[in-house]
């Protein structure tokens, strides 16, 4: 089956926002194994989007349009699908109810009249019901063909998506798609593509693709099966064969999983605390740990220390190593770990200390150069990476081998 | 004039990636002047972008396409635009010499066979130099239709746009478009809309119109005139009345400028030093103001301070306070601000402490909750701040809070 994303907006055709709902609609879609040929963009117009409507439905068999289900007169986007479908809209007494328990809830106020129009709906619609926000999700069929309204807030299609939408279109095929994700460190995109390349070759149900990410490769693994349980059957091997040949690379297979929670947990298990001494990333690294839910059981302090007087004063680097070898060093970054893990008595510590750019660069020391090292137990590990982007990117590319460094010790170390 | 945007890629119909080209393409045609009520996506697929294209002609005055010009055979945009427009590729010397020179330069390697294929234009089209990158930007007009090709990858097309394709598109319009910004702090969105309502109201040439940031407003003023000078000239008393009114809470007019660089800037400008400490932010804050080049001059270091003991040990929180009131209090947050300038040897300080959530509310302090501390020059001031998003927005939010924060403080006690 195939399907479009319309996304309804102004906003998106002024450019004013970047529309991030069609890459999560299309990215979901594609898990549940519908082909998407056509995405597009339309205002706030009752002729246009009529139009992109009617062309959608020639040409794909499920359309989802995101954006204008609000309340103001601007919002066009149910009336006009409404209107295509020739069906008329009534008051739907159930959501009508949902709105009003949910202004009393969230906003501990009265309806704004407005708001009554989102409680209008198609005849014969489906009602998706919205917990995150007024406007509900609405799908209409005929002839074969599906309509998808979804709200365009990502806070509210999100969660709707995945709840109702996905599994109303897992049905609609005779096989459902489910899949599962081996997130992996410490290797490289190009590396982990050529381990897997005879899987890839090989593959036919379950399907394997690879996703890089900043420092990380994600792998998906995607089984067509009429049952959960078939598709977890046929995707055991394969995800099997993954640890066969990833083994501890392979931080979490939950798509939810970020790294540092994942590190967060392991420090959690071994009941260990980390801290953080940082010069080019300036609090960047600290705030991807902290930025884990409950980080406060292993993260009590960190050091942003961008001068001199503050690697000694705060994390008794010497000022002899300082004068030798410079604050981008690999004496520095050791000194820098080793100190921060003392100064916070923390079991494990990350210093990184480099050459963001644009400027400071030398030829001898390069912007993009920066070291980092991991204390564990006593033991301290430094490594030297030259990163090639701007100063945005290597800040978060070293903030990402950072953390892989940090699990790889822990590890190493248990 | 009206344009249109086709963005040209089956990453983008899988979702691998957000489509950010048709974002920024928008936002500058919106800048010219241009009407855009279009933007469609499509796969590497000489059928459907054909159908892409001649829709697109038949309904806009200009298509910008961007993506499928690489050197691969999935590449097909050029070849199907030369098609629709009737016209026959041939061998640019031009462009060879450029790719040429290009690889020796970057890649210090031989060009690679099919890269060639990049140096094939459509007859009669404009061929504008990339300057990051092999393939060329291409313009072919025809019965008052223009199709203008870009590459794919943004640090390409990018550049590529502001140094040719925009004085181009400026150059087909009897006027010009010219625009300038007022950056907004120390007032909510809401607010300043209505500040300048009237303005809006009256709005001609120029015209205003705000953005709404986290945590700050910026309004773009665009003039139409037949040259720079009689724009800017027409702009003069629109900028002088937002002066008028908002004073000094416009942090800067420059379209680059983020209110981390314009403290920066006051800061070296002031010969003063600014130092942070953290709770719920946990190193967000001294993130931002160290993604400004040259912050070292103003940035010596930090503290992240998630611990009771961390506030009392480094910030010389008084464990009174923290017993009678709570890490998370105003009084926290003020010891904190002032302990944190005292230990860091700093003019200036902030301190953040909160709630970000999911966890940790009660109903006297709920998730949400964050008291923000700002020293400068003796005198301490906290802020209370009620925040309703999630985790990560919180901690955006109060990053955002605690800069203008900052900035108050700073123009107060010059």
């Amino acid at each position: 089956m195939t399907v479009e994303m319309i996304s309804v907006g102004t906003e998106i055709l002024l450019g004013n926002i970047v529309n991030t709902n069609a890459a999560y609609l299309a990215e979901k879609c594609a898990l549940l194994g519908l082909s998407c040929y056509y995405q597009s963009v339309v205002g706030d117009n009752e002729e246009r989007l009529e139009d992109a409507i009617r062309l959608g439905l020639s040409r794909s068999d499920i359309l989802i349009l995101s954006g204008g289900l609000g309340p103001t007169k601007d919002d066009l986007t149910k009336e006009v699908t409404a209107k295509v479908f020739g069906r008329e809209l009534y008051e739907d007494a159930h959501t009508k109810e949902r709105i009003q328990q949910y202004f009393r809830q969230v906003h501990s106020s009265q309806v704004t009249p407005n708001n009554w129009k989102q409680a209008l709906v198609p005849e014969g619609a489906k009602v998706v019901d919205n917990h995150n926000g007024t406007a509900p999700g609405l799908i209409l069929e005929e002839n074969g063909k599906i309509a998808i309204l979804l709200p365009g807030p990502p806070n509210e299609i999100k969660p709707m998506f995945e709840q109702d939408i996905a599994p109303y279109l897992n049905k609609l095929q005779p096989e459902g798609i489910y899949s599962k994700m081996a997130k992996i460190c410490s290797i490289g995109e190009s590396k982990a593509e050529t381990m897997i390349s005879d899987l890839m070759d090989a593959q036919t149900n379950p399907t394997i693709a690879p996703y890089a990410k900043t420092g990380e490769v994600h792998l998906r693994v995607t089984a067509k099966a009429d049952s959960e349980e078939k598709a977890q059957e046929l995707m055991a091997p394969m995800m099997e064969e993954l640890f066969q040949r990833f083994g501890d690379k392979i931080y979490t297979t939950e798509e939810d999983v970020t790294l540092e929670e994942a590190i967060v947990r392991m420090l959690e298990a071994d009941g260990m605390t980390v801290t953080t001494a940082e010069s080019c990333t300036g609090g960047l690294l600290a705030g991807r740990i902290t930025n884990v839910p409950g980080a406060s059981n292993v993260y009590k302090e960190g050091y942003i220390t961008y001068s001199n007087d503050a690697k000694e004063r705060l994390l008794h680097v010497k000022r002899e190593t300082l004068m030798q070898h410079g604050a981008v060093s690999p004496q520095t970054a050791y000194e820098m770990a080793e100190g921060v893990a003392f100064a916070a008595g923390a079991d494990a510590s990350l210093s990184i200390t480099g050459i963001a750019g644009p400027g400071g660069g030398t030829e001898e020391k390069p912007v993009g150069l920066v070291y980092i090292g991991c204390y564990v137990k006593g033991h301290v590990r430094v490594e030297e990476f030259y990163f090639t982007g701007n100063r945005d990117k290597n800040r978060e590319y070293a903030v990402a081998r950072a953390l892989t460094l940090l699990r790889e010790e822990l590890l190493e170390r248990r």
